[in-house]
């Protein structure tokens, strides 16, 4: 019988209580949570003191060292290249990684994306990835370092092996209303990606209806946070705080994202798809020593196409093949004419994800072909009768309440002023 | 499958952000929580928030409201006397219920006394009883009905049907540190209390070292809710706030304090218990509609000492069989001479607790001998020397650390002003 160097009870009423946590009872305790000693109950007791009563930054980087300490790093020292990452927090129409991660890599930087598969209004990278014909998300250790060796650039899922704490705590939290708080999200987030083994982090922290922040106090609280957390770690971490009142680019779903992905990395697509995926990259090459970079040269020219490609095929995808279709579609129009100054992430991403694009509980399948396409963004004008959207699902019978969440998704002739000149809105070092 | 009319996610998110708690929700969460449909750790983040962020006394009326609905109700309305019934909070050396119930039950009053064998210091008002050659704890609804109807008291088990939700929620909250909370601390006692069906009950509310609430605001803010709590469910309701500074009487310990409780109904006893006992005996039977009534001529006069005979023979136990005696002691003595300031009640308890007069787990035994004898009280002069205490085990290795609980538990020669004069502080109606 080991004997445990604390006592859940001790902690949890310290956090209670509102005193600072030391770094022993927070190493304690996550690993005693991880060994099962430390039951549920008591976390979730733990999470919601949290919840109310807030942490210190130097409790959460103790937090975040001691979720890395629960499981296995990665390394990435081996290759011949600088490792640069990204991770956004999460938005409507968000597929930035899937052009991102070729580009970085034109640069001779390895961008190693360890996706987990979360639960969300449209599916994850992955899910996104999966709807192109051959495509294997799973790749060995091994196989992840040739591949960044070899091409400089993978998407694929994380071993479980990363911050087992977190993966325990993530599904409590869901469960017991302590996902929303500032100290558990960043350590969350920052935990997997210090753990990955990166050198260099960019964040992409998401303001609006469609973000899990919605406002922007609260997002530069937690990119503060974060960034604090990765540079106190070594990894040389910055983050962009970015629109997300409205879906980004023109498509929501799966392989309606992987297409407009695709015209992103044949030198069109949407500008706010161009210019955020242009944003991120020329940051993520930044942290890696190379500025003075023609970022959308590389975008216009092929040569991130030709990285994609490679990349699409090492995982036995056919980059070539026809991206599955909806069977079944239907339209919604513009009530009115006048100028669009309003149309919902939220509302669409929730659209998005009755027609079959997310899942509700982890073991569900998603619907490749399922999203939603816009037709117009906010600030442009449209007339009564156009086309706004185009729903797409293989099921049909969804129709009907996926129209019904976009019942206020749209304002037409309403104020502009809330409509975001630029995709990024700020960057924090 | 049922569809349950609230999500456990969103009942707790609103106390979490300090919303109150609407009827329907606490019905739903208490009932959902003890059919397994509200987890554990649901119901710890619950808790954990209601702890932080308090609740409206309408709220803890519904949630004590909810507790009843778990479980059955007893119904003591077919008896030919009124019903009045005492709970204490629980401190060191409480033998009070002993002498208390026959003194009460001479009035024709009936007291209902139906105990939990909760975790402490000493052991319960069960476990003392059970160091009564013979006396058996467990009585059948009508067995305690009958008693009731024919003598007028009874202490016994209390079934497993009071208050379920009550009994699972207890448990959780021992080991998220969700004990020491108002709202949970009132609705667990009173739900018990008015399930149990008395039409009277006094509160002992102790306060000080030794009781669960250290403070006089803190006893007093738990009296208030609870008498409004027994009021608006129809229960005649009162409490008196007493000293727990120091242990009452002169025995804490299971056979011990049956002694001493035998030493009150014979007339005797130390001024402390017998001042309690009256005190709350007379509370008691004014709810019952019993005024001008000479109470302590029951203890002098032998009346109540037949009432405790007949109790405990109807129990199978005798009354006049030698309480079993420890084999080992040891006597501490006083350091200096000089008035005796501090004998602090929470020491001596923990000393006797080492003994081996309480459990730290439900499935612990507890020995009818162990506990300590107090050879002075504070206020009375000592001389260096003289014994103070005299501890009794069955085990003496047990000796060594309980004499390290009392390290500091005595001062002489100190400030005399927190000694308290009278043992009942205040009464709340």
């Amino acid at each position: 019988m080991t004997v445990e160097a604390f006592d859940a009870v001790d902690v949890i009423a310290a956090k209670r209580d509102g005193r600072t946590l030391r770094k022993e009872q927070i190493d304690w305790v996550i690993d005693a949570y991880t060994r099962g000693v430390v039951a549920d109950e008591q976390m979730a007791a733990l999470a919601m003191a949290i919840f109310i009563n807030d942490m210190e930054p130097g409790e959460i980087a103790d937090w975040t060292q001691a979720m890395i300490a629960s499981g296995e790093r990665m390394d990435f020292s081996s290759l011949s290249r600088p490792t640069s990452d990204k991770h956004s927090t999460g938005g409507v129409g968000d597929k930035i990684t899937l052009p991102l991660a070729p580009l970085v890599a034109v640069f001779d930087v390895a961008v190693p994306q360890l996706s987990g598969r979360g639960l969300g209004h449209t599916g994850g990278t992955l899910d996104k990835l999966e709807s192109i014909p051959g495509w294997q998300a799973g790749l060995s250790n091994k196989a992840i370092l040739d591949q960044l060796e070899d091409l400089g650039a993978v998407i694929c899922a994380a071993g479980s092996g990363l911050a087992p704490a977190d993966k325990k705590l993530y599904a409590l939290r869901d469960t017991t209303s302590t996902v929303d708080c500032i100290p558990l999200i960043a350590s969350s987030i920052m935990s997997k990606k210090i753990a990955e083994g990166t050198q260099g982090l960019v964040l992409d922290v998401k303001v609006g209806s469609g973000a899990f922040m919605k406002d922007l106090s609260k997002a530069q609280k937690l990119a503060r946070t974060m960034v604090d957390l990765g540079k106190a770690a070594g990894v040389k971490t910055s983050a962009l705080l970015t629109d997300m009142s409205t879906p980004l680019g023109l498509t929501v779903g799966n392989a309606l994202e992987v297409r407009e992905s695709v015209e992103v990395l044949a030198g069109g697509g949407p500008s706010d798809v161009v210019d955020l995926t242009v944003a991120l990259a020329e940051e993520m090459l930044r942290l890696a020593g190379k500025t003075d970079v023609d970022v959308r040269a590389a975008l216009s020219d092929g040569r991130a196409m030709d990285v994609w490609k490679r990349m699409i095929r090492a995982q036995n995808g056919d980059p070539e093949a026809a991206l599955p279709v909806a069977e079944h579609t239907e339209v919604v129009t513009a009530p009115e004419s006048g100028v669009l100054s309003r149309l919902d992430a939220l509302s669409v991403g929730v659209a998005s994800w009755r027609l079959g694009a997310g899942r509700a509980r982890k073991e569900d399948p998603v619907q490749d072909v399922a999203g939603i396409e816009l037709h117009a963004k906010p600030g442009e004008a449209v007339t009564a009768g156009q086309p706004l959207m185009t729903l797409h699902t293989a099921t049909p019978e969804r129709f009907a309440r996926a129209i019904e969440s976009l019942a206020d998704a749209v304002e037409i002739g309403g104020d502009l002023s809330s409509v975001s000149e630029s995709i990024v809105l700020e960057k924090i070092t």
